[in-house]
């Protein structure tokens, strides 16, 4: 096995094909790269060094079906090149390396995000459902197939009647005793099984979720294998499949619906690490708590949410490293004493729409890191700490929903910030804004995932009994919630000095204090975190309807998740600005660092004014510091894309004429 | 010729084909759909009427190729039934009616904007450059057969090195005075004309813009016919056509390119009556000075703005229709005491993406309402007034920025509210996020056109020379700049009784006191801009460079015209509740008022907050409001949407399945 910090690492992939030298880069640029490469840093240097360029990019003028094609090609040849299976335990053809499998997916996510997400549905939701909820029969039987996609799958989870709440998926998983069989059927209309990545045209096995009934009694909702199409493509008897058709984008990947009439598949396939059926034909699960039982498998999700957290982030960052590479090329109007017209960059109103979001960006590469280094810690702990998985899963959601917020208007944004050129596929922005668009929806719903986060919060992570019901946290709020301690990240030791620090008072200034920042975020997570309690807490009390008392309080959750994950954010970023080694780079990181703060702060001035943590001066010399710190990175806006690690040659914009670094 | 407000205007466009019976809706909302249908009610009705859904929409799964097919074709048969002309003169197959063709131009948005665009290209930009820049030569000549559609068209103004600076054009337009023609010249790689819709394929005629040289002597940016394909569709010698392909979206229309190569065509081709040479070789003009020739020609760009603001308003209209129907059928979760799951529209988050939005599209139907009437009033007056000319080319710019923005971000937020079916073509989401896309770009890039809002005000209309001249800023705000007074709009009388109701004080609540609205409007503009010219004035004597001392205050010129832009939308909506005559409908657009001006002054708390203009207890006052009056609107949520005039059956959204009205 391979140990996860030996560069060397790609040996196991066999020779490199195509393997160049590393792109043109100045050296801030690669200084930045270093800083927030991470622990897998050798894995995102040998994927810029050996991805083939073609391989990276899908003609946007291609039909449906060739996209289809296109994509699934592509996938087998990054698969055949080791890019999408480290996570599988080396016995089945993978590298066991969770954290490795998604910075393997970030950097996929560099290229077409059609390929990307086909990759996730087989090798993240199909397989990763096989792997974690099936046993050793399971393993033994598929896992090498589905690694070396021989065995071609789907994820047949979300109905056309529930998206959102899984717990009511009205699909039945029936045993039926006589025959030792499962039967799968879809009772009702609203039970199609819907959005389904592979659905449409290549899975040939489906991981079907619905209510196992076991003797008339139903256990709640587990997966069962089922073979979906024969080797020809062709249906199996009483299954229906659909296609969706043209969607938003993502016209590579072929979602689609199926259905099941009474469709029987021996008891074996039911994947039953939390809960099966013995021989005898008794139900069995380890777990007693049917909530809890539930909530166990669909843990298994935590992956895949870190995943989007990270495609979505590089989504931002594709489009920041193509509009503010074009906002130095292109010029616009005269100005009187100017040298030729004014570059966009130059104009305030467009430092402020590429600037605050590289910081933002930048932040989210350390948060980025962090998680993927938590989950890979879990994975390696033999004994689970139920809290700190639950920790993860909450932060997974939330940096889930916050990183493809920030992808979505980002890719927006610069599309804008390159006008009628920006509309160009040629030009590289339009694909990446179709297909990154859906990301603020699967993997769950973002304002679902937000509410998810609340929870968390409220229940200090000890008590999480289904993904979604949210009117729990009511409960929560009422019992179990401790006031005002709140739990910190990774970063604990340096920013504990930093808040001391500001506490003894330095009397420089407060805004490019980050002792100030951090006490500015904490302060308003306490806050909104407490209130919210007491509010719900109330509301439980006297109300008679529990729906009520959580709907009218339910953009006060939101903002509870969002303070949080913004403070999660920014602290992820001071412990990456702490351990950046070169000078000038930590210089360009803590302005970067400053900026994303007070970006955060002056977005929710309102708030702070409003609880009187902002005087009405202060807030506005806020303002004035984030121009006056856009103006001060202006300068090397390139070499800040550079950083963000996306290479020029992947970029595939027509516009960008000038390579930027020459040595 | 027809008059205006003659119901029957429409026998002049022979038999209605498929004339159907009104769309089913319900009293309420048939009563909102009256009360926001302005001048051209009868129009919009006979719209909905006889436009066959077919020609409505568009099917996602045709290829490039296809689209543009059925885009010519489309266009084709609308003109063919007189939707897409009323605003040529009647001698020529028109109505003479602009108001209308605004209107027309609305309806036509309803449908499939390839086609829209089509249009506009075709009746607004190139034919309406033959009608307002041309005489009588070129009316005679050429515009029954553009009318027809038998000369297809292009308008060839932007280049691929000059897009919102189009005085810096670089082709040029030489006058050779030994043949008597004008020399058609694309000196530089820069000076290619990009963008422009129906070069790629369609077009056999160009109106080229490009900079006049009469005896060696450049007079600026004119603009002349030239023929630049046969009959065959084969491009004419020394005119390179290009084709740009895959766009973010409007994959009916064909934008190419044109390059020129010293191509000679008849003086007569010159649209001359701005400013002209005549037979005798010597440049002749009207008006002296060059700046205000130039923008008096750019003034004829007012009626694509008004009707980009138009089509942008009704994208976004539609999205609310399908997403706040769909949020009137979809359960999510199950919730204690309540019958079944929860329909998202009860759920406050969902209420908030979608109402405060609903009330800023009635606040935008009524501004564009008031513009359309504005326009038809101007064009109707024989004496030009400067001023009023000026005002309206403001308010065009402005209204375009805010009614697109409103749209793009409008359709995002209801796709993302439609989950995963939303992202599905078949429920008719993504196409228009798609092609509604580039609106915030072309006819005005939005944060040019802002920009050029905010000369208007600080010059009070007196002086605009050149669309885009931002430095100019500079020396309006030094000289002209007069203080307080800020104009009214055509709500002037209701707007001021209002306010002087409310300074008498009639001790109710503040928050839903409309005259307490326009007070805080007027108010933060007032400042706005007043702290805007002194910030410049001083700038300009302290600073050698005036493009850093204009630049470091962009970020507050934006502001100033999105606050003056506010008070307009609201003044409308004002005067549109005003003159509701139906109480039911009345009151409906009175809480949707009081949204409208609470959400806008939500967003600006920090603002407001900052210039203690709200306290830090009424700042949460107004959230609060804002959350009730989303529960007091919802049980009406569907009739709101009816009244924004879109027919269910043009939604063309699968998921749709209940139809809402059946009396």
């Amino acid at each position: 096995m391979t140990t996860i910090d030996d560069p060397t690492a790609a040996h196991d992939l066999g020779p490199e094909p195509d393997a160049g030298p590393p792109d043109r880069i100045s050296p801030l640029g690669q200084a930045l790269r270093e800083a927030t490469a991470g622990r897998w840093g050798h894995v995102r240097d040998r994927a810029r060094r050996t991805l083939p360029v073609e391989l990276m990019q899908r003609d946007p003028g291609l039909t449906m079906p060739q996209a289809r094609d296109w994509t699934r090609d592509t996938l087998a040849t990054l698969t055949g090149r080791g890019f999408t299976t480290s996570g599988y335990p080396v016995a089945y053809g993978g590298m066991d390396d969770v954290g490795r499998s998604a910075v393997d997916f970030e950097m996929c996510a560099h290229g077409d995000l059609s390929v990307t997400i086909k990759s996730g549905v087989q090798f993240g939701l199909f397989g990763g459902a096989v792997a974690s909820l099936g046993t050793q029969w399971h393993h033994d039987t598929y896992l090498r197939d589905i690694v070396t996609l021989e065995l071609p799958g789907c994820y047949a989870m979300s109905e056309i009647g529930h998206g959102s709440d899984v717990s009511s998926l009205e699909t039945t998983l029936t045993y039926d005793e006589e025959t030792d069989e499962i039967v799968v059927h879809s009772p009702t209309a609203s039970s199609m099984k819907a959005y389904i990545g592979g659905a449409a045209v290549d899975a040939r096995m489906a991981v079907v979720y619905g209510q196992l009934v076991v003797d008339a009694q139903s256990h709640g909702v587990h997966a069962v294998m089922v073979p979906v199409r024969d080797e020809h493509g062709q249906a199996l008897p009483g299954v229906a499949l659909g296609d969706h058709g043209p969607k938003g984008g993502l016209a590579g990947v072929d979602n689609g619906t199926l259905m099941f009439d009474q469709v029987r598949v021996p008891r074996r396939m039911l994947l039953d690490r939390y809960g099966g059926v013995t021989s005898e034909g008794d139900y069995v699960s380890d777990i007693d708590n049917p909530n809890r039982r539930f909530f166990t498998m669909l843990g298994t999700l935590v992956r895949g949410r870190v995943c989007i957290a990270g495609a979505g982030a590089v989504a931002g960052r594709r489009a920041l490293s193509i509009a503010t590479r074009y906002a130095t090329q292109r010029r616009q109007f005269s100005a009187p004493g100017h040298d030729g017209d004014v570059l966009l960059i130059d104009y305030l109103a467009h430092q402020r729409k590429l600037l605050p979001r590289i910081a933002q960006a930048y932040a989210l590469m350390f948060a980025q890191n962090q998680i993927v280094d938590r989950l890979q810690d879990l994975h390696e702990t033999d004994n689970k700490d139920q809290e700190a998985q639950r920790e993860l899963e909450t932060r997974a959601a939330g940096l889930k929903a916050v990183s493809t917020r920030f992808g979505n208007d980002t890719i927006q944004v610069c599309r804008e910030a390159c006008g009628g050129a920006g509309y160009l596929a040629e030009n590289g922005l339009t694909l990446i804004r179709r297909d990154a668009d859906v990301f603020a929806t699967f993997e769950g719903d973002n304002t679902v995932l937000l509410q998810l986060v609340a929870k968390g919060l409220l229940s200090n992570y000890k008590e999480m009994f289904g993904d979604l019901d949210m009117f729990g946290m009511l409960q929560f709020a009422a019992r179990s919630f401790g006031g005002a301690v709140i739990e910190r990240t990774a970063a604990r030791p340096v920013i504990d000095r930093l808040v001391e620090a500001t506490r003894v008072g330095s009397g420089g200034d407060p805004l490019h204090d980050r002792g100030w920042h951090v006490e500015m975020f904490e302060d308003r997570e306490r806050h909104v975190l407490e209130t919210l309690a007491t509010r719900l807490r109330r509301a439980a009390k006297n109300s008679d309807d529990s729906f009520e008392a959580f709907n009218s309080a339910q953009d006060h959750v939101l903002l509870a998740a969002r303070a949080h994950m913004d403070r999660v954010v920014l602290e992820a970023f001071v412990q990456g600005i702490e351990d950046c080694s070169d000078p000038v780079a930590q210089d360009r990181l803590s302005r970067l660092g400053d900026l994303y703060a007070l970006s955060s702060i002056e977005a929710d001035s309102a708030w702070f004014q409003q609880h009187n943590r902002l005087s009405a001066t202060r807030s506005k010399a806020v303002s004035a510091a984030i121009n006056e710190l856009c103006r001060s990175l202006r300068p090397d806006a390139v070499e800040l894309v550079e950083g963000m690690g996306v290479p020029e040659e992947w970029l595939n914009s027509s516009m960008l004429v000038e390579p930027h670094w020459t040595p």
